[in-house]
């Protein structure tokens, strides 16, 4: 069998890089790429000289290319994945999957019914540290888990299609759905907008899930400095993750939330040192696109899941629906 | 006139703070400690020979003490120091200061009535951090103020008489209560108990005010790392505040959000870069307690009013209710 | 007048981003690039379809380029640069520039005798970081220069043709000799080999200056973690330089050791906390090499003397000379 | 047995430690402190009302105490160690033990003929850091040991009787000797002076050993931030101490010099990233000094050898000694 010919649509970005990938996998070649600007494809006529370029995405589904990989904005993807998929092609979406989730249940059935691959870009779970993170969760040694607390905030670009939310939030729901088992069972969202842009800047959102396990996310546009940090209690061990770290992304402390705290004095004055050995572990620095687009030469050729196919891409795409619905109830506020 | 006599009820974690400052300043001295602890008064003596103790608050009621400083369980503080300021002593309280608003409101009418200085330990206040804070917003150097966003976790103590909430928020409630003109509106709260102990060990808060400026506050005693952080964001500049850190706690970004971000590229994948200097400055490192005693002390000289008083003890009380009064209220999450 | 054509001979680790950056620079592009690894000539044709290879730098001395960037093993230095400047074409070399301090002063010769631009690629001189250094020392603002003391430590490759300090120390001494008007007047180095390789793995250098202006490097290919600091003392202020740092490379302490110091009570028990404001300068980041390249151009073009031009390169030589005769002279340590 | 008496000589910034903690232990008590300043011996009577004071150290050596520490200027430890040794009395003195190599071999024959404990006060050695790298090079995990590179840098006291090599250094030197079970062979130390004081203000120093290990130490009183690191190599595994962190003072890299480096391309301008895990280990935070004073006591009750006895604090005054008749040779500077 020969290599997969991807066709990538949406050369801004994001597209470079599945370009790059793709185009360097053994297993794989790009053929063509589709873009609305004329300076993106002469981008890729300059480094690319061997790949086709054109304005018309109708020519990647009518054409010889066996994958199509979708990299333009969420409004897009499900008209563009949907004719990808009855023009029998595989398809790679950018996440967030769709717009609504409605359209990525149209999606899935779609991809069953033509028995063609569909998997969503949720790059983050093909890093090596959160591949860490989910052997760790295997292997036992958190415990059973508590909760997942993350913080995304930076000065962001104010996005004029959507709120901060499904900007960033994505990469987190992503990472939640690829690690915990279980599905959430409700989601609650409070936003903020202070520049006067039509989007919330700064958001909060909390999921609750059947074992009792709750997420927490903070995103912001706003903030003067960028932090990227989750944190995972379990009650045996407790894991201290930042992606900003150029190495030491993963932190293990041997200190769960079972143990008997009671002897422990603890207070705002009084601080607090960590009475455990910490570990940080070795990562594998692969690039996470490439471990991405391998995975889906993969499941092409032999007929296997994604890792983060459909399904995952709807629970994401449920989430942040129910942030919007949330967003909507001021109720929940009780007036001083 | 002679130095304050002060008596001090309650010599546990934070009583022997407030005698050591009320002791070593020259405008007070303590005449006597009350603790039910045969073992927390011998302590006393031990250290401090010429202090008398009982075991009878009534004695300090009675005594000759001009003042009341009360640091026992938040549970009693409403009737201690209502008793102390019906016998004429002017009153410092630990903080939170009551368990209702009704108590706190009740305080402030005795303590006018009989012409008594009433204080609120916010300690916070004190702190050459939170004060350099208030000086770069007196100085308009942020501009207009957007938003308030802390982070108070470690793995803590689970307390049996409260929750993490009512544990760790008054810090931050204080914080706000000194830095924010505005009186906050509306307050939400969201509450996690993972260990089976009585209390939320785990809980997020979102507070708007009337100009649209919000806080955001995250408590937890589940972290197995040790966080103290704070953001505040203004339209000029944006403060950081890092109280873990040994000297530089405060750090000042020339950089606002009113300023235009739309030239800015930013997204998961490319690092952003501030692109401001820096300022790192200079702070009062003297005891915060220390400045509070004094501060406590001149009040009562001049009759002024402090800085922490009961007005500002009640508005962090009527925060902390209004979170409990929302964690019972469970139709704030939508079910997915 | 046309774009300056430029030949680059050496296309292993550095030579890939002289190539990309001549060839994108405006007034410049690369003609031909010659290297003795066919796997190398490969990958150029590759990605530069329009640049021609060859194995023979005879080619480029009699062709038709204007300027040779050579990116080879120090060996070979002198000779290349040798016949490029007697063939007139403007050399751009690699630090260091020579073995010999006698070779960099022919060069230096020769390129007078033929009227054509000498520049010695000394890197870090054209960083932000250390361009703000230069300013701050301009300005005043340091007041007297002290010190200058640098740590360059990592787990690095052991070469096979020099030791550590002819490895990593060019880095520091370029930086000194553009910050340090100066000139320096003796030189002592010791050097360690642990492992049985051929050369110094750890070393350690002081160099003294007329004025009493000293520096100390620290070098080290043994070490587990990866350090790049420095820091330069002044009477008035001090600046710390972490090359670590992604983008905080420059902290500036309103402290300088001219002040009097003797009310300070200072030891190894008592932390010590700075008593001034510091201030993180805001930096260019503009590829250093992208600034270099564009002098070197401006320098051939307006007849100018570069920044880094042969005495410089000059005095990087004499320095690393002495301390390879440095560490023949086993007589500088005391038998206890 | 009763409690062991112990007299302390010098109540200035050191002494207060020494008599708080043999005044706390359960082993011994603290009968009388001999300092010249009045204000520091009342300071004792505050504290401590049942302690003597004099002005006359006689009175301790004719009185009835059966050990003396001594926490003076290092000019006078010799006379003062030397008559307490004389009159029987065990003897704790602060580092650095004398002021030549003479006196400490006169102390240490003294104590022997006279049977008494002669301890020197090396604290470091006592800490939970410095005895978990003991700990790890016991147990073979570090492999052969190659070098100990230290930094101990900060804006310090300058001060009038010694330089900052006696300053400072001692701390290390007596961290070496403990660690090191080998002695040392040969030192070569620079020193510069250049705020005009007595004394040289920053200095480097070289020491070698007889099996080829070697340890590099800086000093400075003139640097702007405070700096407690040490590197320690071996051939399997590496440590990174840093005295300044507050809980995690040592890294353990999985990572030795012994292994094949020659797959890993490593310059300034590719980051290194460690390929191993890294363990930071828990540490004992009993107060160093608490730890010392029992070991003192206990030496004394059973006779046994101080960890840190007469001829550690010897070894460390041969060293420091050997400095200063290094720091006169100039000749080991090559012209440039």
């Amino acid at each position: 069998m020969g290599k997969l010919r991807v066709g990538v649509i949406g050369y801004g970005y994001w597209g470079p890089n599945l370009v790059r990938n793709f185009y360097a996998h053994e297993g794989s070649t790009v053929t063509v790429v589709c873009d609305l600007s004329e300076k993106n494809l002469k981008n890729v006529q300059e480094i690319y000289p061997a790949i086709d370029t054109t304005k018309n995405a109708d020519e990647l589904f009518s054409g010889d290319v066996d994958a199509v990989a979708i990299a333009t904005p969420v409004g897009t993807h499900f008209e563009l994945a949907r004719r990808a998929l009855e023009a029998g092609k595989h398809v790679l979406i950018e996440k967030p999957m769709t717009q609504t989730a409605e359209q990525g249940e149209e999606l899935i059935a779609l991809a069953k019914r033509n028995d063609r691959t569909l998997m969503v870009d949720h790059t983050f779970v093909y890093t090596g540290a959160i591949r860490k993170m989910r052997e760790l969760i295997d292997s036992g040694e958190l415990g059973e888990l508590f909760y997942f607390d993350s913080t995304r905030i930076n000065l962001g670009l104010l996005q004029e299609d959507v709120n901060v939310i499904w900007d960033l939030a994505p990469h987190d729901l992503s990472i939640l759905t690829y690690l915990i088992d279980e599905k959430p069972t409700a989601v609650q969202a409070v936003g903020y907008n202070h520049i006067g842009s039509s989007h919330e800047e700064l958001g909060s959102i909390n999921i609750r899930y059947q074992s009792g396990f709750h997420a927490h996310l903070r995103v912001s546009w706003l903030s003067p400095v960028k932090m990227r940090t989750a944190l995972l209690g379990g009650s045996k061990k407790m894991v201290v993750y930042n992606d900003v770290e150029p190495s030491e992304k993963i932190r293990v402390y041997d200190k769960g939330v079972a143990v008997d705290l009671s002897g422990q004095e603890v207070t705002a004055f009084t601080p607090i040192y960590r009475a455990s050995d910490v570990l940080i572990p070795e990562l594998d620095r692969t690039e996470a696109l490439t471990v991405e687009t391998g995975h889906f030469i993969d499941c092409i050729e032999n007929g296997t899941r994604p890792l983060t196919g459909g399904e995952e891409g709807l629970q994401v795409v449920r989430m942040l629906e129910a942030t919007g619905e949330s967003l909507k109830h001021d109720n929940i506020f009780l007036t001083l």
